[in-house]
């Protein structure tokens, strides 16, 4: 076949993985009916459906069509330039269909199999108060089944790097460790130094508000930042999360706290993140692999990108008080910008992640790998797990857990089998802040258009640099492509002590760590 | 293999049909998500998963291992009960494999194809103000195909047959028109005899009623129905319908018309019956092929029998007045239920079919299967189409057509190629009234519980000898079974002409022919 033409295989493919880009984006619509719609009797007959889905998606990817057509297809692509579409969706799906291929269909169901019984245990050990012996079982087949999948592959330095790779492509724990020693070694001072006495007041955006006018409000703000309501859904759930159909069809959900509005307005704001994210990525890469997003890690980094970098700025708090007060004038009567910042700013050690602020959070992740990373390299048993924990959050955070419920078995992702998931949030937060530098570089007056709530500039910005890509590069390719450097964790201390000056929470910009 | 034994072919069996299942319940909650939550944005790729998952269900159905299971089946199964859940089971496999063989995957794609382009004609053309030209063509194709389906089969007797048989298994125009001519002869003198002076007011539940409202007075009125918020779903869609993911995950929609609380209200008890006939099949069919609902005219009889034979009673009546003044106190001070009984059944023939009173209903119904027969036996033309519906209109219900948007653009269903769906809202009505005839003569003081609201009694009737053998007998074999007789045409005409002498809108029982 010549160079200069597309193979008919290449056509095929396509035909195939669009399919597969189809079973996948159903299975989404699955999910997302379980958590806002379906009636709590459906629960059975879904599980049946998203297996028959799974089970379908699994045997379209490891057909044996698809390896030949990747075997036709290679030394054509390896004549094109490598960063065209077509050079990269052939390398993605090679990738795909390699990991696929190697884990047999009874492994996977399996797995699969483990996910809810885990999920059960879970729920019944925090239902009894945080009894961890109703979970260790559970806990003990994951780790089995993930030491099973690990010796599918081969090639790796250290097992976890296997787990890491499903989340976050090529990172291994040898490139983790030193970003969060680097991370620890910042972020424990820094704690330390905040100072209660000058913190702002937590409790800012605590008070009574109904429901349904939040859901309005949010409506409101969320239409400012881009939600189009021809292509937009929100919808209340316990578990905030984000699910897009389409870039055309982006469903986004938060709870309604209906005494802290502080709860509802972040989870929004982290959720339109992810679906701004969604929203934006090259319409034609739609049901192709490379419309697929390309990593946990950069999608977190959108997600923190709007909750923090810009939610819990100085300017961005200048315009969104106002907003805040017209919404809710008699609960929010006496709010004003500053205090607003300074109060969702305030720093406070405290034993659950998903509360944690933006300062002690990553320390929460630092713990979660590095147990991780020693449950799989057999360094820590399961039943030693409660009690690394606990000393951990002593540790890092200075914190006594009081019992498992507050402790390890805080999470979903143990319970249901997700071992290398954590850290993409980390890496979330550390990309956030150096996408965040780069903008700013492009966007010199970035702050005024915060100021006025104009927030094109920054979403165009996003989509030119990062959204519209899709999976075309690497994560930390596209990272490097974007701001020129590897990932690296001084932009996001530097953003962080910055801050925690500028609130007042710590003394002076000599204090922590730099 | 004994007979005695379930062998090997079966349980593979069970595993594919299951699967089949699982796609056919999927393509129901795309459809379901689409009318109710999807954003608009979110069509062009709704399309394409639900053809994906229309071509995943058609391989299934259509895959040589069925064939060879049935072939190896059978004379295992003809030793059994014919009556057993096994022996059904392989027969209904065997039809199923049967009629999807005969039809080539290029012509079921065409005829996919063919269901968007109709559909988009015909909302040009309605948008057009009822412009026919516009949609000609699409409906010539779409008959065209209906031809080339018809002839895919053997052995029938007229070519409509083939597509009365999709909808309604095994019923033939040769047993369909004596049964629309005797309904003909009843109903047009009985509207004749209506007499509009001694009608009930037919906007005895016209006022203003805000949506919410109306939403929470549904809830509380289906929910001593029957609706349980642990499986049932309601939600607003222009087009009301019913769609159950399982018995246990039901969802209706109605319309919430602010002005006329009888259309949100009849829409509601329509879906209504269609939800319970779902929650009722067995639990043990679910995910079989028993477990699918037995014929189009079988679940519109249960629909009819809660909106009319049911919610236009008397009694029921009696016990609904004072619901809906409690909700309503206001709008509905004036209620009272003798006026909401004369109200509701008053007789007015009209343009529109969904609007249609009970006693109209059944004759647009006739005129849509004459020309249904005549199109497809080429005794009728496309171009002559609009004239012979105007015709039939003014011949059967003395109703003069302004324009096709009011005419034969009405309804979706020949935009879309459904042609032999319309008969299946006759037969429903037929059923209705012998299904009520039987559960009469079981529950002989029905009136009572229904003046008193109670509905278990009912509900368990229909159970036990309608909704729990979900697609185990076929449609008239089961009619037969409940009510000892085959489909006729005077239990109907008898239960409505009773009714009219009743409600005073027409003179006496002698009246209308019998």
């Amino acid at each position: 076949m010549s160079a200069g033409s597309t193979p008919a295989e290449y056509a095929e493919l396509g035909r195939r993985m669009a399919e597969l880009s189809d079973l996948h984006s159903i299975g989404g619509l699955l999910a997302w009916d379980r958590s806002t719609m379906m009636p709590r009797g459906g629960a059975d007959h879904r599980g049946h459906q998203a297996a028959t889905l799974e089970s379908l998606a699994h045997a379209q990817l490891t057909h044996p069509r698809l390896g030949q057509l990747l075997d036709a297809l290679e030394p054509w692509a390896s004549g094109l330039d490598p960063d065209s579409d077509e050079a990269r969706t052939v390398a993605v799906i090679r990738r795909d269909f390699e990991k696929a291929v190697r884990v047999p269909d009874s492994l996977a169901a399996e797995m699969a199999r483990a996910e809810s019984t885990g999920e059960q245990a879970w729920m019944a050990a925090r239902a009894a108060g945080g009894d961890f012996g109703r979970f260790r079982d559970a806990l003990a087949r994951h780790l089995e089944l993930r030491h099973a999948y690990v010796g599918c592959f081969d090639g790796y330095a250290h097992p976890y790097d296997v787990l890491l790779d499903d989340y976050e492509q090529g990172l291994r724990i040898a490139d983790l460790r030193p970003l969060l020693d680097e991370l620890q070694a910042a972020l424990v001072p820094l704690v330390a130094a905040a100072d209660p006495a000058h913190d702002g007041d937590p409790r800012v955006l605590t008070g009574t508000f109904p429901a349904d006018r939040q859901r309005s409000a949010m409506l409101d703000l969320l239409t400012r930042l881009g939600f189009d309501d021809t292509a937009w859904r929100l919808d209340a759930s316990p578990h905030p999360f984000a699910a897009a159909q389409s870039t055309r069809d982006v469903r986004i959900t938060t709870l309604f706290d209906e005494a802290d509005l502080a709860v509802t307005l972040y989870s929004a704001l982290h959720e339109f993140g992810h679906g701004l994210y969604e929203s934006q990525v090259e319409p034609a890469y739609a049901r192709t692999p490379l419309g697929d997003l390309v990593s946990l890690g950069l999608h977190e980094s959108q997600s923190r990108l709007w909750e923090n970098v810009i939610g819990h700025s100085r300017p961005f708090c200048a315009w969104l008080a106002p907003q805040l007060k017209q919404a809710f004038p008699s609960a929010l009567a006496a709010l004003d910008a500053d205090a607003l910042y300074r109060g969702i700013n305030a720093v406070e050690p405290s034993l659950i992640r998903i509360f944690a602020d933006e300062t002690t959070y990553n320390l929460h992740i630092v713990l979660r790998t590095e147990l991780e990373a020693r449950l799989m390299e057999g360094a820590l048993e399961v039943d030693d797990l409660p009690t690394a924990w606990n000393d951990g959050m002593q540790r890092l955070l200075g914190v006594e857990v009081p019992d498992d419920a507050h402790g390890v078995l805080q999470d979903i992702h143990w319970a249901v089998g997700s071992f290398g998931y954590f850290p993409t949030y980390t890496i979330g937060n550390l990309m956030a802040s150096q996408l965040w530098e780069a903008l700013r570089r492009d966007i010199v007056d970035v702050d005024d258009h915060l100021e006025r709530g104009e927030l094109v500039p920054i979403r165009e910005w996003l989509r030119e640099n990062v959204h519209r890509h899709g999976r075309r590069y690497a994560p930390r390719e596209l990272l490097q492509r974007v701001t020129g450097e590897p990932l690296r964790v001084e932009p996001f201390v530097t953003y962080l002590s910055d801050k925690l000056v500028d609130v007042g929470a710590v003394a002076s910009r000599s204090g922590p760590p730099r």
